[in-house]
């Protein structure tokens, strides 16, 4: 049984909110297993989508420690990203919460998108030490440190849809 | 005597078209030379300018080989960009004019910012072989290849401004 064949644009903008991202890898659909998908989605968003898809990607995630999404996130990468979000928001308090919030928008303010990192299991004081390391790099260093960021997220949220998808498929099949 | 001393956020714009990077060499004025001006404006552009301050000075330029200037182009810029381009337009004909031509757009249609490069003194040929050549590239690469050439445009440009400014203060002084 081959999986991963019922997977459209919409599914994979909500691995990556890359427009170019999703069509790319609907295009080459279906995938025979999860590796091969993971590795056409990392040559699609390292080589082919351009600075400003790039930039879309990320304007597609909440700040961390404020998990509420963008208005043009979907509803599956909101959700996802609530539960990417839990180990940082069950290990904080309201302190914590309020200095990531500051840092949150210090970085912002230099780099002009947002601090992005693979929170999946990380604490909040984890991600606060990593922002702050990160707060120093220049402009161009951080964006592509960003976009490596975005990669991990895409590839734990591409994790998520095979598993659903096989599932599904299973339940179907039997 | 001090030169340098009357540039404001307009002429800085003339030089890059970045309104970061001109309000923050009007900030840093006065220079007390084009050398202290060029490390500060290195400065400015490499480490405080960020990706869309980046993307925002490339949209200011002119395609190559096609010196019209995008409309949010200053005059000074156009006109300077027209000078940049002598080279090129010397040596062309309508046959390199048209293959620049269909190069740009498909460097546009991949990167999705206009192909940058320091044009002064280059034939069409040697530029559009550059064109060819960087077309291969990874989006990441060429932004930052861009940056660099957009680094020795605004080099050359602030060289005019101090130049003209010279000119008028000894003018002025006699």
């Amino acid at each position: 049984m081959e999986v991963g064949v019922g997977f459209d644009e919409n599914d994979y903008l909500s691995c990556c909110g890359s427009t170019k991202f999703a069509k790319e890898m609907a295009a080459a659909s279906p995938f025979p297993s999860y590796h091969r998908a993971l590795t056409v989605a990392k040559h699609i968003w390292f080589n082919i989508v351009d600075v400003n898809g790039w930039l879309q990607a990320f304007s597609a995630h909440p700040s961390i420690g404020q998990p509420r999404p963008p208005s043009h996130a979907s509803a599956t990468s909101a959700e996802w990203s609530i539960g990417e979000q839990s180990t940082a928001l069950a290990t904080s308090t309201a302190s914590s919460l309020q200095e990531l919030a500051e840092w949150n928008a210090r970085y912002m303010q230099k780099f002009g998108f947002v601090f992005l990192v693979c929170a999946s299991g990380r604490s909040t004081e984890s991600l606060l030490a990593e922002l702050k390391r990160r707060y120093a790099n220049k402009p161009i260093v951080e964006f592509e440190i960003a976009a490596q960021e975005q990669m991990k997220i895409t590839e734990l949220r591409l994790g998520k849809l095979f598993t659903s998808k096989k599932n599904i498929s299973s339940t179907t099949d039997t």
